[in-house]
């Protein structure tokens, strides 16, 4: 994956691009993909899709013709979607087009205009602290113009048309934790989930830019809305922070059950987060009203202990290759398969049996004298399978991983005690 | 307002009673007034209506002649719907029935002897210290006769009949803050909503004796109790307190939900407190099973730092129109009002978008970066703009003022983004 | 009771076996008792009957025939369906086939081996201790054969086929408090509803080996699972310790709302613990899958500050008619039958009144000033009388004894102010 991350880390993503558009079609080749286009100017419910932007040149100089920053060198230099300028400015004017990054003085900021445009450019706080002349000159030749914003979609079929949702943004120029690490995980998913037998779920993987692509491809995919009963968002995933998983607008969701008590199993280091409370991504599309797919989120954050930003380079020049690891990358899509593996095997546990099982009987006994913990949740396990809970809802209530449960279960199934079943199957008996 | 209590509150306005009248139909002046009336002894649920009590004159005296109390000086020395009585009574006995206050010992105290009677006398406690005689005269010129119990009824015409009421009592002689101060704020509120355009639900103001006049109304009005959705009793709104909000019997109803919400952008000074806390009024009756009207109470009340009484003059002799002020019984009809207001807009809010709101190209966009709280306020009201939240509930959800929602969704109401539906209009997909 | 402790506890009631079967025999001369025998090998759900196991004879001695362990001086001599055995052992040998109890080095532990079967004997751990010697003869002539495992079945018959279940156990040999307690308190308990007028629910007492009579049961009589609406398991009555009651798999149900709330009137000392955090029975199997009776139980055992055994004697040669009292055991049947005479009076409350009762016309009025607690009470228990909530759901609300509110009702049914119905009856005015 790092080696992908090394040959488009740099590329100018903007959000309708021609760049973007490469990166896409250099994607589609590690993974079968279907690319979705959509011009500019189209209606998407309440949004509409903006033009291509394309930046030939970009410099700042003093009057005497040094040049003191260039486009050239880094994508960052120029705030994405900016005006085109050209001209001689006064320092005070040149300072309200020139951003910097808050906290770390020697890196550009990544800025973005899409909607209130204006021009600009970013350098480092160290630059700006040296512009000392009265004046200097900008030249910004930026053009817009109608193109398509591009979503890809890899489809893994599954025996069910219900599907579950991967979704990774693309959009980020010149940076790599995020959003390039959520989208190469993405893909090494979609490709291990494609090598194996077919998933029950149908999954779609969604690469696209942030926010406009999703509203652009769920407005156009109305009809797929309702066989949407979960989702996950990648970001994030490179960098030397614990896992952290984001819940759904509706954390008592089967999804959120799910995943919040897989994730338990597979990460011990990991923590989990309520919704809108670690980072805002193309989840807050796919919960929103009218849409209402429960969509977690999983990256890389440390605990709020850090300033208010996700890790130390969010958003800026110093966001490089330098600060991921494929060790951490295969991690997560470990992780990612881990929770889509609980997800398929999440259904209700429906008892064959009545009354206590005859552990002894089954080779299924723990000695309560020597394992009283281990005989206990057993028992806890065993007495709430009755049709009525999912292995998810067990484990919720257990306040234990769903991988403990399934250990119980698997034996259960072994022994023919239980069966599962996608829909609720009560077996109590009833009294009015 | 404070005129209208230096007219009326000396009056002895004892349950059913002359002055009560008179109080009434000087109060009808001031808005359109239905008043019934309800014969004595006439049986109305568990309970019958009480003869109309007079006292004509009544005073003790030393055996020498000297007047040491008269009821022609303050209606609060006769123990309202006492026995008459006359005769010369050693002091141990007359201490048996001579009432004083327990905390203020200048005050006459409220005594009131309904349905236990017996004859009674209230004095000072001073004066009772004074009292050294071995036996004094007592005189209690005091007739029952079959009257009418009354209660005025100002409706305010709704487009549906579905109805709000408002309660207040008025049977207590010769006091202000408790219970006249609930009158004229009732009234006046009444007067402006008369004066304003017909509003969506219909209200009923009632000014009654209470607890027996609540039942007497009810009892002759069941056809009424399946419209009324809900209620406000308003008393103790003149004193020197933060107003207080009393839940009602179901804390979770649409009523509760709006007005505490409400309540909350209205008052910041104010606190809200659970059914049966603060102070006990008509709204028990309302809220009583059979009726089960969920009716709230405002009054002004410090918090439980006092001793067991809502106020220092309660009940007593010197709750006068000293203790109150125009400026505040303005402030309580305003906050009365402002409750009202927001009830009126309390409806589901039914999206028309998808996904989130394009904020920035509808003007409503809040810059994260510099106003983070009011972004995630946006988006977390945006989100439950479903068809199955209420203004109400989005508030309480949010633990926010309904009117911080209110102003959110105004904006979306003026983009044409939602609507509003009395009833629930769910937008999510179904999925099964 | 005592006196029947007094004559059964010796008996060597292993699980299938002569003696059970006789001790039955015994109790079925106090109690009208039918008893069902379930042949060994049967299948009952996921388990099988047991042989029935015979003892004949067995010790230990050392080689020159000094016998040190004798089975006929004491039942927990042999483990509870030992293997036979017979021969000269090393002394590690012996010493892996000898139990003693981990607390108490004077006392005989209770060890059972119904499933995983060895050979084993049992002694205190002081006469282990004195075991030098290199090898030693053991003699344990123990049989299998086809038996009948016994379930003594007391009916009480009520008005409905609605069904109280009642269990103890029988099967833990020469020990009184574990289990001879429950069973003579059950008895006691079926002979005073016997002799009492007809109950409304039926009940029946249950006295059977620990588990497997249970399961035996149950799975003989399916068609009455249906008709079981609740029960109590037995056991732990006689020591010198604190009642407890065990709530139910089910702890919002009537019967453990009844049940807790009864307690509460009943036990000031006593305490309440959540299922499967006392002790574990037969309970087990009622709340189990499939069967789901909401199953408490009731037992006296110190609070957790104690080992974890639920008193000291626990299985052990110690657990004698001495630790236990015919006073407690008393107590205990008075408490049994209280929590079952609160069941049978646990009905929904409908009001024939609507708003609050006239207090002081019927007589029943609580002077607020003198007593605010009662006169507060007093009117939260009649503000729930709505046929909506039944005498344990308004206890359980206002978090008071069951009893506190029978007494408020019982004044309103002699008032007819309410009635009481076995199913829900709302009230309140129906508002869409």
């Amino acid at each position: 994956m790092l080696e992908l991350i090394n040959e488009l880390w740099f590329m100018k993503r903007d959000i309708v691009s021609d760049e973007f558009d490469r990166a896409l079609n250099r994607l589609a080749k590690e993974v079968p993909m279907k690319i979705h286009a959509y011009p500019s100017g189209e209606q998407c419910w309440t949004w509409h899709i903006p033009e291509k932007w394309t930046c030939h040149e970009a410099y700042l100089e003093t009057l005497k013709g040094k040049r003191l920053i260039d486009y050239a060198d880094h994508p960052l230099h120029v705030v994405s979607y900016s005006l085109p300028f050209e001209g001689v400015v006064t320092r005070d004017e040149l300072l309200k087009h020139l951003h910097v990054h808050p906290q770390l003085p020697e890196a550009i900021p990544f800025v973005f205009k899409y909607y209130e445009r204006d021009w600009g450019l970013c350098a480092p706080q160290t630059l700006k602290d040296q512009l000392k002349d009265e004046a200097y000159r900008v030249v910004i030749r930026a053009t817009f113009e109608p193109g398509n914003l591009k979503v890809g979609e890899v489809v893994i079929p599954g025996e069910n048309q219900k599907t579950f949702m991967l979704v990774a943004h693309l959009c980020h120029p010149a940076m790599v934790n995020d959003d390039l690490t959520g989208v190469v995980v993405g893909c090494e998913v979609a490709r291990r989930l494609l090598s194996g037998p077919k998933p029950y779920y149908t999954y779609r993987l969604l690469i696209l830019p942030e926010t406009i692509g999703s509203i652009a491809y769920l407005s156009h995919h109305e009809n797929l809305i309702p066989d949407m009963v979960g989702g996950l968002f990648l970001e994030m995933l490179g960098n030397d922070s614990p896992h952290v998983l984001q819940a759904s607008f509706q954390p008592n969701s089967q999804v959120d059950y799910c995943l919040k008590t897989a994730f338990r199993g597979l990460e011990t280091q990991g923590y989990i987060g309520a919704y809108r409370t670690i980072v805002p991504n193309d989840e807050r599309q796919f919960n929103s009203p009218g849409v209402r797919v429960p969509m977690l989120s999983i990256s890389r954050v440390e605990k709020p202990s850090y300033p208010p930003v996700p890790y130390r380079e969010y958003h800026s020049s110093l966001d490089t290759p330098a600060i991921v690891t494929q060790e951490r990358l295969e991690a997560s899509s470990r992780v990612v398969l881990g929770l889509l593996h609980a997800w398929e095997r999440n259904q209700y546990v429906v008892n064959k049996f009545k009354g206590e099982i005859f552990c002894s009987g089954y080779g299924i006994w723990i000695d309560y004298r020597l394992n009283p913990q281990g005989s206990l949740r057993l028992f806890e396990i065993m007495e709430r399978c009755d049709g009525e809970h999912t292995v998810a809802d067990i484990a919720n209530e257990l306040d234990i991983s769903f991988q403990a449960v399934w250990e119980v279960i698997s034996q259960f199934l072994e022994k023919d005690l239980v069966w599962l079943s996608r829909t609720s199957h009560p077996t109590t008996p009833v009294r009015d």
